[in-house]
């Protein structure tokens, strides 16, 4: 085993999480001595072409265990794809620096970026092992069962949604909350773990994976209004109509470096349904809410077996990159095909998980295309963890 | 002593811990022999109007505990200021059930709806004791160091803030998050206890306590992105100018029966001084986040101390009621003059309670009227309790 130092950094959009992972990879990396140096670059590749590292071998024990444990990304983040000249500066920083290993913790478009840097590091001969360490709160990249975040992340979607379900209870109305999810519906989807009663919200849950149609909208509250009284809807900030036009991109203009739309950020999605809520549908008490940012940083709640899984990524990618064997990849989730819930972790190709997108698969939507499957539950339900217990007065149970 | 049958219902906003105080008064008046029948009305008065009522001694200790810890008002809730007319229909079904004791949990306008029923009553010359137990979330009621609900809605603010600032720190840029009072500051002010190192996030606090201005807001920002690179600000949903007009009240419609516009359930606030940001101070990366609903009814997070003084003012309320010296009011909490935190609760008469609005003292507001000052945290902290503890790196700290 040669030895070589490490440079690690965190990309895209923080979770709670993603510090797990960091932490895992840079305790598991100070046990094993091909490692040296343990660089931390800022703020993802930006730090790498600013030379802005702090020694990830300098920090307590008790502090990596506090930063842990502390949601959003301890180095900084960015969106930035690199250009070729990008990818010509980055090299000359890791040769300076003679890294052997780099780690880039993040979604599809981190995988993107390590995939670019070990393509261009294979064409340059640059000896260095390039990997990805998964991180999304949108549960959408490829090859994996799930992603570290997303349980997090989905736990705060299904607690807020239970809250938000008795508050509607008690005031009546149409809710409508919007939650992220620019492509793929997850995290959309964990609004159903909310339910424990029949009558409980939400009534309707919309993805980006069904086209979404004003008309089908206003008939599916109008009917659950019939049905229930009142009506809790979760809607995902991507929903699309059959063109694939996000209902939203009219209204916004902000595009990043990827090509991306700015969903999140914004109330204008769910204002704009309740708009038509009560103009189409002639209901009086229509309110939106837009769960935004603290999806993916509420400190204290962060379910504990994405946690785990989250630090045990970082170790897997760390064990991986110093074997002889593998010079480059992407750790992937496995789910066990045992009764109770296990996960395995794989080394995939950096390919498979770059860019794309994994979606809710089709059996995880309902036929009407608004609302989930048990199945979607029994796959989800592991991931958040038991919630809150909340009740109601036996006389007032359907 | 004479006995009669009680009636309980809960009005307004709900919270995480008005069902604390629902279920202490409960569990004190079916202890107490004074006390014949519970009456539980559903929706506040409309469920005494339309005569729908659960029985309150039926259900079990276990159901009750279990609802007591879970957010929302369990009994349902309503917006509506009794007309005389409803005064009279009140009373008509108050007698037919042979009501003695009337309890009404809520904030300023349930304890109006109080104070007008005991009102009519007196003048009818008819034997019921009325009282108004406190709730609200906004910490606005005259007579009281601080209510029921504003602890545990503070926690939320105060956690919310904490990760929303390590998200900014990630990521850079300007975010702005609306938050709960109309037009008290309390919970917005509790953003600043998110704070730890001096470099955190609330950089900008706006109360509606003080006059906005569009052109002091984007020095503030400016002077707030030189300082730290970076700006995190806490608004309330409440701010106006300095004629007292709502700065969003141009930009949405609808009035409740008490004479208040929405503020609450639309992003709109939050997106204008987005823009505006944008636009005048020149900033691209600008988020604004509103956080709406789960600010009062987010499970699982309720702060403890919060918790138990909920439940005990319902006690208090009972207790009163039971005794032949008093006849109406509203309990209300006192803080001791002890170094350590401590409370008493007092009677005081309804009318002292009743619309009126308690606003954030001039001490707790900074001279520039952009944050707050140590007087505030001090007084804030004991009724939040401690937050999870959030670190970064030593290298990163300045």
């Amino acid at each position: 085993m040669k030895k070589g130092n490490m440079l690690i950094a965190q990309s895209g959009g923080p979770s709670m999480v993603i510090n797990q992972s960091l932490v895992g990879a840079v305790l598991a990396a100070r046990e094993n001595k091909a490692v040296g140096k343990i660089y931390g670059a800022l703020h993802g590749i930006q730090g790498i072409l600013d030379e802005k590292f702090i020694d990830l071998k300098k920090e307590s024990r008790s502090t990596l265990e506090a930063v842990a444990n502390t949601p959003a990304s301890a180095l900084g983040s960015v969106r930035r794809k690199p250009t070729p000249e990008d990818c010509q500066a980055i090299f000359k920083v890791l040769k300076k620096l003679e890294i052997r290993y780099f780690f880039y913790i993040g979604g599809n478009d981190s995988a993107e970026t390590v995939h670019i840097i070990n393509e261009a590091a294979q064409k340059a001969a640059y000896g260095i092992r390039c990997f990805h360490i998964p991180k999304t709160i949108d549960n959408d990249l490829r090859e994996n069962d799930h992603t570290p975040g997303y349980g997090s992340a989905a736990r705060f979607v299904a607690c807020a949604i239970k809250g938000d379900d008795l508050d509607n209870r008690a005031l009546g109305g149409v809710k409508i909350d919007i939650i992220m999810g620019r492509n793929a519906g997850f995290l959309t989807a964990a609004a159903a773990l909310a339910r424990n009663e029949e009558d409980d919200g939400p009534h309707l849950i919309y993805l980006p994976e069904r086209p979404f149609t004003i008309e089908g909208f206003v008939k599916d509250v109008q009917a659950a209004m019939k049905k229930y009284g009142r009506c809790v809807i979760a809607v995902s900030e991507g929903i699309a109509d059959k063109d694939g036009t996000p209902i939203l991109a009219k209204y916004t203009k902000e595009v990043d470096s990827h090509g991306n739309v700015q969903l999140s950020g914004t109330g204008a999605l769910g204002d704009l349904l309740a708009g038509i809520v009560k103009e189409k549908a002639g209901i009086k008490r229509v309110r939106a809410d837009t769960f935004g940012y603290l999806q993916r940083s509420f400190p204290g709640i962060a379910s504990s077996s994405d946690a785990m899984e989250a630090r045990l990524v970082g170790v897997a990618a760390v064990q991986a990159a110093v074997c002889d064997d593998i010079l480059s990849g992407s750790i992937a989730i496995k789910r066990k095909a045992t009764k109770r819930y296990a996960v395995d972790f794989e080394v995939v190709p950096l390919r498979n998980v770059a860019k794309e997108t994994r979606h809710v698969p089709d059996e995880f939507i309902n036929k009407a295309g608004n609302n989930v499957t048990q199945a979607f539950i029994d796959y989800a339900r592991p991931l958040v963890g038991a919630l809150p217990k909340c009740e109601r007065f036996a006389q007032l149970k359907k």
